[in-house]
């Protein structure tokens, strides 16, 4: 191991976005008397009258959820891109807009309000797998749609309004910026190597075992090198697949059961249901050619020392870079002996 | 005023980061179900004996402040960045890194541990920003510092660990991420229509009048067309300056005069002291010829609908692209008419 880049500031490029993180490993030892998070242990039931999410329900805009026994998908009431909007565009000196059309969706994972992805089956979790396919293939087919967007806010400190398991699928016209840097980086990439950028770092990983939490046959689960989140990890199919879409029959339970291990190992690091965003950054269905996309999964979790302390990503990290005070490979190190 | 701005989805353009914010006007009907931050009103004492920043406390390292009068600058006790960290690079594959060093101060605003900026004399707001300008020279002037990034993390929504009045800076050997793309885009423009980018950018909206919020005889302050957070705002200086260190004479006091203005109408608005992180964008200190550089300071406050609500950035905006709701146009009248 690099000594040095676990006793000195210092900067990591990531190489899928082509950008820096700041690294100040000594910093980790620094007291907080800042503000904590609440944290709640309340037990939920599996079934709660008051929640739109769940079975059979009504929600807020009078819809009434079906009696649904596994995964149930529905648009977004409160959807932020639409179909039916308006077209048009502003090119006014500095001043430049245009108009976005899209689709939302929200996917309950399971009819029982109490657990969550941590909680259940594997063989459950696969269903959801299942949905996001199903979805990413129906989305991607309509005209309108060129990129389809997976991904899920848990807990109320990630801006979660419900705890019910849900996710969502934004889908939209344009490539958003994080997806637009990953499509440029991993193309020039491509085109100069014909291999994937990913699938080649995934394997210089595999060889270093430093940052490595877990592999089954299917798929690799890593702290990237450059992650910004102190317990950020990475999901990596080991065979070159540009979306799930190309997810073959065991492909889908070793997927659930990558899900399933790094967020029992979450629940395990401060002893709570770990907060989190997670999103698939995957290709383009702008029906071009996307060879040089290789999909993964990616979890941002946003505590740092406990179950009530996380990592603040304010002024110097709005006006200048991400920064990060624990390493990638100490972190790796403490989720790893969870499992 | 462009009414399908108001109406319908669309994607606004930053033009001095290059990168696109995500505009749903409509969505800011929804109910909120979710996490409310804590919001103290609690009135604090001008002195607090517990207080690490309060003049002539001994801080956590056994260092006692001085009896300070006014503004305070030290060297922060666990700095990100370090002059005396070791110099190397890390090129192995697809693993790339190198040190960075640099200086990290903490800057108090006034010895009332009582006030916020908002709360304090234009006068003593002008004395801090003496400060800033001393240190964006002295800092400069270190042949190991080509950038220095002023901010405040304001509130303990913002990762604020002591309420006492003050702010951070941190200066580096290389330009972060965030300097970097104001850096090429600014370069850019500059090249090719010899005049600032944002001042040009200025004019046009000094002509619109939509997203003022205030002016003085030498700076505008308003929403970007493209802000991000609900209630961001800009203060830009009326004439081309590069940094702070351009100031002259009656900028000093005019500039702190907009400081006041502009945190005064934000304590207004929710009838609290109004969280926020705010940060100088400034030409680096690098030596170079920086005429494309046009120094600014902005605003980035978490809060949406109230004290207790505010915007989370979490899974679309961390996996797509930043997404707001309440449109710029809106958000200036409703700060505009505080003041
Ligand atoms: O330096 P402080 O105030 O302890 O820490 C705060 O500001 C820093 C710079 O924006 C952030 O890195 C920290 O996450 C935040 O808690
Ligand atoms: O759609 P929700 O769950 O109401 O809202 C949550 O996720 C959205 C997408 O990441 C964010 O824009 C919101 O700020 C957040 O509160």
């Amino acid at each position: 191991m690099n000594t040095d880049l676990q006793d000195y500031s210092h900067k990591r490029f990531n190489i899928l976005i082509g950008e820096w993180v700041l690294v100040s490993p000594h910093r980790a030892k620094r007291p907080w008397q800042g503000q904590k998070e609440a944290v709640s242990n309340i037990v939920r039931p599996t079934y709660d009258p008051s929640c739109y999410l769940c079975s059979g329900n009504t929600r807020i805009n009078g819809e009434k959820n079906p009696k649904y026994a596994d995964v149930f998908v529905f648009t977004n009431d409160f959807a932020a891109l639409q179909t039916d909007s308006k077209s048009f565009k502003v090119e006014d000196g500095l001043l430049m807009a245009q108009s976005e059309q899209g689709i939302c969706k929200v996917i309950c994972f399971s009819p029982d309000h109490s657990k969550s992805l941590a909680d259940m089956e594997t063989k459950d979790i696969e269903k959801v797998v299942f949905a996001w396919q199903k979805e990413y293939n129906e989305l991607g087919e309509n005209a309108l749609i060129n990129y389809v967007q997976i991904f899920e806010n848990k807990g109320a400190v990630m801006g979660c309004s419900n705890p019910h398991p849900h996710g969502q699928i934004w889908s939209q016209s344009t490539l958003p910026n994080e997806v637009d840097k990953k499509n440029q980086q991993q193309l020039t990439y491509y085109n100069q190597n014909k291999s994937s950028l990913l699938g080649d770092y995934m394997n210089q990983e595999l060889e270093k075992k430093e940052r490595i939490i877990f592999e089954n046959a299917g798929f690799v689960v890593l702290i990237p090198f450059w992650a910004v989140w102190p317990f950020e990890t990475m999901i990596i199919p080991k065979t070159h697949q540009q979306s799930i879409s190309d997810l073959k029959a065991d492909d889908t339970f070793l997927f659930a059961e990558a899900v399933s291990t790094i967020t029992k190992a979450y629940d395990k690091l401060f002893n709570t249901s770990f907060p989190y965003s997670s999103g698939i950054h995957q290709a383009p269905t702008n029906g071009k050619d996307n060879n040089h996309w290789h999909w993964h999964m990616s979890f941002y979790p946003p505590l740092l020392r406990s179950a009530t302390v996380k990592k603040f990503m304010v002024g110097y990290e709005m006006f200048g870079s991400p920064q990060r005070d624990i390493t990638a490979e100490i972190a790796a190190k403490m989720i790893r002996d969870l499992i």
